[in-house]
């Protein structure tokens, strides 16, 4: 049995979204830009992919800009908004906020002059709201937070963010990296008071390379990149016309219950490590938290080091990830989980599942089998 | 018969291409930053990518970034060089470039104060280089000169310019958009000492939204986009690794007697249309012109109007161009023609005819022929 548990890394397409994808590839492939007819069938493909994630969101149609990933509709967002204020302020961004948003951030202190905190977590990963409330004030002009972390699944407390950005910070955006929650945890505009929303399409078994950024109605951004003025001068480019289907492809086929699944999966994989793990240690907050994510679950097993087990679980055709894939080979300790204070032995030791609605209850008590004998194997050869 | 003859704007996948791509997606989905050996694979499909393009180039295959096409390549090599630079300085592109060089010189100006200056055109659509000699001078940083001209087919003289900036700017750096050359005209890092190079995958064959910028050894530039720090920190942004094997793709089944059979035909339609067609005037240099490129052909039969003439034969299946598809729809007369001092007639009716290894001399005499007709037919309503 292979057992792809690495899902907040990336996703393996629909087969669906690939069909689309190369309908739109053999079939639209024409240049939305051209004034015949049959580019008029491929700017109405975008349109449609327009609406479609619009309604996911309770969005306005108009306000989606296609781009080529989460990394950049992140950037687009943060730095399209600081370009709009007419003094450098203060852009606060969690501490557990993906690179795409806290280097941005960072970025945004040299090329703006801005200055970036960051708002500290609490040992459960949450956001240390108490503090945030103390760093808001006049000069605030941007606060990131993300909707779901990637290293630990925990669902950031947006409601409570808002509340006190419009007590203490009125004009301050907030933008939202979706990208580990979109179609995963529940999200609107409606819900939520927040100027922009970030999402990826290769998290939800779209393809790689395309992404959007939503904003909300009357929010203003500057292009960061320089061209043709496609799609209302907010992001030049020839449009990735096949990469969009796919996204809306994909939209479209996530299973609408997927995420009571996922849940239900990750309780049960828990479940049953716990009971024959005792030493497992969840990174994170409880797996019956409301404001855990379904679809993540983030463990230690000290002192067995998370490398080691994620290759002897290779093993066993099963892959799991280590902390964020996009650092995982840069062999350093996860930020998160040191700004969480995580003890050594839990840093070395933390592996992510992360779950797809295609995974299934059968993979997960096959899982549990083998990561039960790989660790209690692996504890005999690891030095406490 | 269907004869699509907007090569330029963009092209119609490779069979192969398609199925390269659904083979990564399908099977080869992993994020190649993380650990596992399928991962891996993912990882050693991006090597064989980037060794097949350095190849085409003679570069180096580690100097090979890839991106989301063509706008985002030209943007990083233009602000991506001027931000190592410790003062402000000059910055050059020629009256033809497109917007994705033109507008991110101009970008530069806000973001780095530096001077953007614009190279002028001669009539026949080439850069004007003794004017360009006049402009170089110790504060130039980067001259922008691009390959072939999208909208007139003209090869631009590179080896000239980097001859004077040897000569005027020597620690210039220029960068050359390929986007319309790329495989089409030869370009190689050894033959012209020019310091960037953007191309784009779906102006050969390959699908939309990925691209690469090709650098020399040695030259420097900084990152776009802030992120998790992939390809060397040069580009963040989880890799597009499906994209990437559909260019790969597309390089190996690009013809290699594709250029010449393009020049053939598009002279035999030049011929055919002379001849019945007298007053036909070509926009740029004549077909038999070694620095007119064989894959564009830019005409007016004034007094007819070109989006007259376009929407003509698209009744008859032909699709062609009116300028550069990425600002066709905005119905300003082309800035390259204004540069080239066109009639306000032929700026009118200019028509871009691009061909792709894919075209027949038989659709080149279909097209001959309606194009005779139609011509023949719109005259007779135009007022002159």
């Amino acid at each position: 049995m292979n057992v792809y548990l690495d899902n907040s890394a990336t996703t393996r397409p629909f087969e669906t979204v690939v069909e689309a994808m190369n309908k739109s590839m053999l079939e639209g492939f024409y240049n939305p830009s051209a004034l015949y007819a049959p580019a008029m069938y491929a700017e109405r493909g975008m349109a449609d992919a327009r609406k479609v994630i619009a309604a996911t969101l309770k969005a306005n149609e108009k306000n989606v800009i296609f781009t080529s990933g989460g990394t950049e509709s992140d950037n687009l967002a943060i730095w399209g908004w600081l370009q709009t204020q007419r003094v450098p302020g203060e852009v606060l961004y969690t501490a557990a906020e993906h690179a795409a948003v806290k280097n941005a951030c960072l970025e945004a202190e040299r090329r703006f002059g801005c200055k970036a905190r960051e708002i500290p977590l609490l040992s459960n990963g949450s956001i240390d709201l108490a503090a945030l409330e103390k760093m808001l004030n006049e000069h605030t002009q941007l606060i990131c937070v993300m909707q779901v972390c990637n290293e630990t699944g925990v669902i950031m407390p947006i409601k409570e963010v808002c509340a006190l950005r419009d007590k203490l910070a009125p004009k301050a955006a907030i933008h939202v990296d979706g990208v580990q929650g979109y179609l995963r945890v529940p999200f609107s505009f409606q819900q939520y008071k927040v100027q922009s929303y970030a999402l990826s399409a290769h998290k939800i078994h779209g393809p790689k390379g395309v992404g959007a950024l939503v904003i909300r109605d009357g929010h203003r951004i500057k292009p960061q990149m320089a061209g043709g003025g496609q799609q209302n001068d907010l992001r030049s480019g020839t449009e990735n016309t096949c990469g969009i289907a796919g996204l809306m492809e994909a939209i479209r086929q996530y299973p609408a219950d997927g995420v009571s699944r996922m849940l239900a999966m990750k309780q049960l994989l828990a479940a049953m490590l716990a009971e024959k793990l005792p030493e497992m240690q969840i990174v994170g907050l409880p797996v019956d938290d409301a404001m855990s994510a379904g679809h993540i679950l983030n463990v230690a097993f000290p002192p067995v080091r998370a490398e080691t087990l994620l290759h002897a679980l290779e093993m066993d055709n099963i892959c799991v990830g280590t902390g964020s894939a996009c650092s995982s080979k840069k062999g350093k300790h996860s930020t998160v989980l040191t700004a969480m204070g995580c003890s050594f032995q839990v840093m070395e030791g933390a592996i992510r599942i992360s779950l797809s609605p295609c995974n299934t209850e059968e993979e997960m008590r096959y899982t549990a089998e083998k990561m039960i004998e790989k660790v209690g194997m692996l504890r005999k050869f690891t030095r406490r």
